[in-house]
């Protein structure tokens, strides 16, 4: 036979809100739907659920926005109090065009209007911000889970981001906890028994993007379980998935 | 029960030759591990054993650098030869610093070397490059596949690229048939009801990255099945997947 990989749906969670216990959600929705976490499995969550249970969550009502944000908001004909959030929201500015400001967050993240978004949030002026320790939220969530379970299931946050040189938008690993995110393949002997030269894999990703298969913007499934793939246990943080600035030729 | 997705692996291909019957070799193999393709699935497969069949592969020994390979070569200590390679595969170099080029190729992807490649090719001095075409490689496949199965299978034809701003390779697509590469939910309205602004996801590129997980670059998997995955069909070309230069911030 051959090994495969299983990618399972958990649907059927309820409107998140500020302060629910996501880890009792999660293992009440995937009850509901007959499944049963096994050692080995990787949880993946949206972002999205996870700001909304952190109470990352604004009203832009309440926001005066600077002048900086006032007058990028005219030539982007865009919302200054939403721009304003953005700027907050990051390290610097990255890129900007007529439609987006493209900036690095004060995790290191390089994406699109720092994350800040405003589909699948209640409340019209209400908008989502990453959480502000993502790596600490997929550690609190694989406790939480450890707890409720008695097994240690690594998690991945996942956010949807765009990439430069290619379109449409892939899921990527923000949080990470209890895996290692990159596997490195270097100084392994390739099949043929050359030096493999320049192979990491950023398998945290991959295993993001594959779950974003399942997530998809309109349907409610926010939380994918991995099953089956032969992960590398370990502290995880998606921190090492970030290309430090002085070796970036990108920015 | 909850909706999933299986990645299949297909083990057991023999080493790929110049002129092998890639599609026969596929079929042949899941057969052997009693892999039978179903209608809905979608065949993903690295670049290498595509190129290999259509006998993309060079000897460094037949290669006469040019001065500017010549002169690259010395100041990144590499090989001029396969700088020249990477050179004659390109359109224009976009980045270069002491380890590596990034290139434009004349398909229109940004990749490190232009995807040329000594890991996982016989010979000491041989490179393997990227199809010239793709797609076209991709639909050929997809046309073999029906001759012989049956039935209409996508085929993405996948390679490890890097990415802008985060560390490690992920698998991406570089050639598509017989699926929409890109998922435009733009208009749609999200679970609240608000219209979603900015969303197009690269569904093959996550399905390729999907893939990856299982194609490890030490052990030899060069095809992997996605079953269960509710993809829209469609002719597909990974050339959708390329940011056109004038709206690329980051070239």
């Amino acid at each position: 036979m051959t090994s495969d990989i299983q990618l399972l749906a958990v649907r059927g969670l309820p409107e998140v809100k500020p302060g629910d216990d996501l880890g009792a959600l999660i293992v009440s929705a995937s009850a509901s739907i007959g499944l049963t976490f096994i050692d080995g499995d990787i949880l993946i969550v949206a972002q999205k659920i996870v700001s909304k249970s952190e109470g990352r969550l604004l009203d832009l009502a309440t926001v005066a926005p600077s002048q900086q944000a006032v007058s990028i908001g005219e030539r982007q004909q865009r919302d200054p109090r939403l721009i304003e959030i953005i700027l907050r929201e990051s390290k610097s500015i990255i890129r900007r065009d007529a439609h987006v400001l493209i900036t690095e967050t004060h995790h290191g993240f390089i994406c699109a209007n720092a994350g800040v978004d405003r589909s699948n949030v209640d409340g019209v002026d209400c908008v989502a911000l990453l959480p502000v320790d993502p790596d600490a939220s997929a550690r609190a969530l694989q406790n939480r889970l450890r707890e409720l379970l008695g097994v240690s299931l690594p998690v991945i946050v996942t956010d949807t981001f765009g990439r430069a040189w290619r379109e449409g938008l892939t899921n990527a690993a923000i949080g990470v906890a209890g895996l290692e995110p990159l596997l490195d393949f270097r100084g392994l002997p390739d099949d043929h028994g050359r030096e493999l030269s320049a192979t990491v894999l950023a398998v945290a990703d991959e295993l993001a993007a594959a779950s974003g298969l399942l997530m998809r913007k309109t349907e409610r499934i926010p939380v994918v379980v991995v099953r089956g793939y032969d992960f590398a246990r370990g502290d995880g943080s998606a921190g090492v998935l970030i290309r430090p600035k002085e070796r970036d030729l990108f920015r």
